[in-house]
């Protein structure tokens, strides 16, 4: 069997995921990870084990280049002391310019079985690329496994599908054939799905795989050679699946250079010689706005960004409110708020909400709401595994200045013993209120465990609130609660216009975090949040250009 | 019936072509425009003489604003004197975001339904707009009933059913059933196809109706009202359009305002306003480079452009070369070289090209080319109708500098007297014999009827030029002579990469620079020349955002 054979079930079931969108999953995170084999997770662990303080000898490119070790534990607060080879942005755009020439003429076919073939080999290192998360991003070991594995590898294939079904979406070849009347004239026509060229995708230091293989496949599938440079702070979990890419595209006779890794440091940054090279015509980009927007300002080239947002909670009325704090308690603490679609900005009205049993103040429910994250936090079995730790520094710095904001502190933050890991670098997370008139403290990102109970007049305030803040300054999430079906209609109209998904009356063991493949399209792509979708047509579509050819048909 | 029962079949119909890219047309132009009614083209010459030096009276916007006239016709050199409402830009925003909140909420069923009512109401006054066509733009009047009636009218149905594709590709609502080994997460979800706002469409003086019509029925699909800018010098022609637009909108009980008319002289110009207005959210664009960059340049804009280009012709070996400078000197003919696929640098190696009756020297070639053209230009009863009027006097002023080029001038331009319009601003083609050396001579658009025999080294410089020209300074079309299946391969691919379409070989009653619509995509989007292709995916998906909403489904 040719490896398209192999698999053309898995791509056409993606395709019709896509289109469908119910619930679908190539590789299930559930009911647990053993499904992947009761030893997967063991050897796992021992292979990443193996690869500390090694060079990393799996890639396919050049092996003679020197060596650069970037990354450190944030349980361990240690280097891993990995080496990678670091090459030259002119070797990586010279071997990525040969690269193109190959991959470009190499069928949608073969391209999307290479493509699949490579997440089965990402399939069987799922949990070594577990551990490599957890001491690269330090998410709980239960997140770097789903994020970094599962939900990575469907986002990846959701990608190929998502472009195979582009590059099909017409015809290679078609007859003419115009009436005119007397006579008719015919040609025979063609068209072919140009790739743009070399493909830069650099990636960011909490996901490192779910951020990186959307638009790493996405690029692949569509015939561009890509040029993945990682947050320097994570790179072991997307050079492990790289070295699958390269090892399929080898195998199958193709250069390996059509998917390369450029690894560099915080001292010597190459993401911008990379972005500004002319060869250079695809770049995704996960992380700070700053720097997404100069990659998006970038003349003659298409760019796709994740940026940051301050996420919001509209809370207007409620059945439980016990069910409704410990949801978002979670989502808070949830890797101590360090993913894109954490909510951060909780809006609440001065004169409480409403729930079935009755009025429940700003107070009662600021209350509650640290309750639940105190439950959260102070439970042994749960809280750190459930925090993970502050992948950076300066995350902890930030969570220092909120205890300093202009608000009641409802709750400090403290470090979260690790049973694991002693020298874990944690903190539970802060919670300020602020009033809704101090807009310049919580119209920007305060990344990290930092929750803002703003104090607004009215729901109609919260949701003005609300929709300003994603237009102006971006939004990936928003939660609403509210039992009245008219208020509904507004805040999804309202945000809405804001291009911000939500999620409402969400309770029990589902997140506004959680955006799954193959049915929510992560980021909209319609605010400063960032100007891409997973994996909407948008998302395809500009990595390549239709060319028509045709000529007379010979009769 | 209702309007979408109505038109539904059209619509099916359509969508159909457009993937199935075979012939297809809506509104044909074959054999003769009579298929529109014996009497059709006499009523629609008188009706278009009783509009002249008239106020335009059709259109459903404020009526008490002040009226301009701008209009002149290239065959009268006279004005035309009908007056348009002028209005000022804050008016044209404001009644604007007041109907996008309308428009916004009609469903995608009605939109369609709306917009193909009004190309049957076109299609009643395609004669109409061909006389006001021919007026403006100084087409000839075969050119101007079918660019500007059938074709322009295919392209907006083309435009409708691929962006109504899009709205219809993934559901308005899903149950999303996630098995969790003991329980299972249900959530319903929703998605929106969310109109990103006020959509500005700029027109051009040659083409008003066919270069206007894909962006402005892509925009009301989508749901962005529209406000078209048409150039001063050719505002009836989509005056019309625009008045059935808002005749079938106030029919159906909506804000006229849905598709606004916005006339602006060349003194008081008003596009750059209207861009720069944070409200305009997409604009279109056909027209010079230097605009259209800074359009391309705005920040928080979706814009969509068709700018200028170098077309090339590729000339390595023929069967029958009189056949081939037929079909090329009426290719430089029509509309005297003021179509944005016309040829310009025509590509010959200096040793000649092969025939099946032996080498053709360059000098035999440039001889027989000129012959050609001479052919048809002073064919009484088919030069003034092939070339029609320079519509601009400025393009007089290039086509005099033309033959001051350093090189040997082969023909130079004489004025054609046109038997029906003794006051008709015409010129005949240039023909000038240019060395490949001089780059700097033919690496620019020279607007109107200007060929440039380019003396080449051999057919390999030849296809390096044309791509080069099409990479650095755009090109929309390319034609290529070759018996050669290896050259032929060879132009193709290269030509692709500069994202320009080609046609092989063609002679006989099909020109380089005919798209059709349906079939072949007008501008790739890929190169200089405009970042925009009609109709392709991306045209449309860029005018609006997908979000999604959810909630914990009702058990």
């Amino acid at each position: 069997m040719n490896l398209f054979d192999k698999h053309k079930d898995v791509l056409d079931k993606a395709i019709a995921a896509i289109h469908d969108r119910a619930f679908y999953a190539q590789y299930p995170e559930h009911p647990s990870p053993k499904i992947y084999g009761e030893t997967a997770d063991a050897e796992g662990r021992k292979r990443f084990q193996a690869l500390l303080g090694k060079d990393f000898s799996e890639l396919l490119q050049d092996d003679s280049a020197e060596r650069i070790a970037t990354e450190e534990s944030p349980y361990l607060q240690e280097p891993l002391n990995i080496g990678y080879p670091s090459f030259s942005t002119e070797t990586l755009i010279e071997k990525g310019t040969v690269a193109f020439h190959q991959w470009r003429k190499v069928n949608a076919d073969e391209r999307a079985a290479i493509l699949i073939e490579s997440l089965e080999l990402m399939r069987e290192r799922f949990f070594e690329i577990a551990y490599a998360t957890m001491h690269t991003t330090g998410q709980g070991y239960m997140m770097a496994f789903q994020a970094s594995g599962p939900h990575a590898a469907d986002r990846a294939l959701e990608a190929i599908a998502a472009g195979y079904e582009e590059l099909k979406r017409f015809p290679e070849n078609k007859f003419w054939d115009k009436p005119m009347g007397k006579f008719n004239i015919q040609l025979e026509k063609e068209w072919r799905a140009v790739p743009k060229g070399i493909s830069l995708v650099i990636g960011c230091s909490t996901f490192p795989t779910w951020n990186t293989v959307p638009g790493l496949y996405a690029s692949l599938i569509t015939g561009n050679p890509v040029i993945v440079k990682p947050h320097p702070g994570a790179v072991l979990p997307i050079a492990i699946v790289i070295a699958g890419i390269q090892k399929v595209l080898a195998d199958q006779g193709h250069d390996p250079n059509i998917c390369q890794l450029a690894v560099d440091s915080l001292d010597k940054p190459i993401a911008k010689v990379l972005a500004e090279n002319p060869e250079v015509k695809l770049i995704d980009f996960t992380g700070n706005s700053e720097f997404g927007s100069y990659l998006e300002s970038l003349p003659g080239k298409n760019v796709f960004t994740e940026k940051t947002g301050v996420n919001s909670a509209i809370i207007d009325s409620v059945e439980d409110v016990d069910k409704v704090v410990q949801n978002l308690a979670f989502s808070v603490a949830l890797y101590s708020g360090q993913m894109c679609t954490a909510p951060q900005n909780f809006y609440i009205p001065e004169n409480g909400i409403k729930t079935s049993d009755g009025n429940v103040s700003f107070d009662e429910f600021a209350e509650k709401f640290v309750e639940a994250v105190n439950g959260i936090v102070s439970n042994p079995k749960m809280g750190p595994f459930v925090l993970g730790t502050i992948q950076n520094k300066n995350t902890c710095q930030r969570i220092t200045d909120a205890e300093k904001l202009d608000g009641k502190i409802w709750l400090t933050s403290t470090e979260v013993e690790n049973p694991m890991f002693k020298t874990a670098r944690t903190a539970s997370p802060v919670v300020v209120e602020i009033d809704s008139s101090k807009k310049e403290i919580f119209s920007k990102e305060l990344f990290g465990p930092i929750a803002l109970l703003i104090k607004t007049k009215d729901t109609d305030e919260s949701i003005a609130l609300a929709k300003e803040m994603a237009l102006n300054h971006g939004a990936i999430s928003c939660g609403a609660y509210t039992t009245d079906p008219q208020i509904k209609e507004k805040i999804a109209d309202e945000m809405s216009l804001a291009a911000t998904p939500v999620s409402f009356n969400l309770t029990g063991p589902i997140y506004v975090n959680q955006n799954a493949g193959f049915s929510d399209f992560h980021v909209t792509g319609g605010n400063p949040s960032g100007n891409a979708s997973f994996t909407n047509p948008e998302y395809v579509v500009k990595r390549f250009t239709w060319v028509g050819l045709r000529e007379p048909a010979k009769v």
